[in-house]
């Protein structure tokens, strides 16, 4: 896949996607997270090829997502393992996964999310920091910040908000 | 980009990446929720070719997220409009957008979300639908769900999961 520099967008989605949308990432994340550490585990998991895996760890290293922790040192091998910044963006992901099991599910949710310290199974839900609420889009709306700037992938958006 | 089946696994994440997770695809439902709706708009705003961005539309209106609306006759031109289930879809991307106002907004969250209802300046948060916490990656235990299943993109994550 090709990459556009949606980093140099004023937009947090393009942002976070220039880190986390590339094809295979979020899955490679899954992965990580469930302890599936090591790259051949992880290549074989997806069943992609080692180029990939390669390239889309190498983004998730350079942007601080995840980490290589040494287990064995000659030859050199690693875990890959999630930082904090990693473990939000897997939080922030569990919100498309129960998109997902909502929409996409016909068997039902391939897998469920047992929250430890309310010991129950927890369907991940988006609301607002300020009421507690779960957002519904209708209900939004979206204006400009204070890092907002026109430009490439933000042409007309800026009107668009007011 | 090259399509690879998602769908065909049985992982909640990679079915909703199916549907939204092609390049350029959380941007075009972006545009649209702020009421960037018509064609040339999306085109020009994100600036891609025709091309891409009919192919994503069309991935969009087949999985029942965006619909067309018509607002002339001839020739035929449409409004681009979220679905409920494609608004859905946008709260959870708002939790990606979250992830990026926090790690990746040097210059301050470029978008505000104001929640209408409750008056103020929403973060989306993504909470346990139990307790009402926010999750925290760490306090939660994957488990296999009734539509798990060993395949491709799931091959060795049964067993990690147990």
């Amino acid at each position: 896949m090709q990459r556009t520099p949606l980093n140099d967008m004023a937009c947090s989605i393009a942002r976070t996607l220039d880190v986390a949308g590339e094809w295979w990432t979020p899955l490679i994340l899954r992965d990580i997270y469930v302890g599936i550490r090591r790259f051949e585990q992880i290549r074989t998991d997806l069943g992609i090829s080692r180029r990939i895996l390669t390239a889309r760890l190498e983004t998730l290293v350079d942007a601080g997502v995840v980490e290589r922790e040494p287990y064995q040192e000659n030859p050199p091998r690693f875990d890959y393992v999630l930082t904090e910044k990693g473990r939000e963006l897997v939080v922030a992901i569990l919100a498309l996964m129960a998109w997902g099991d909502k929409w996409a599910a016909p068997d039902g949710p391939p897998a469920l999310i047992h929250h430890r310290s309310c010991g129950h199974i927890a369907r991940p839900e988006v609301v607002c920091s300020y009421c507690a609420q779960p957002l519904d889009a209708e209900d939004l709306q979206i204006r400009e910040g204070p890092g907002a700037r026109r430009g490439p992938g933000t042409r007309h958006i800026a009107r668009a908000l007011q």
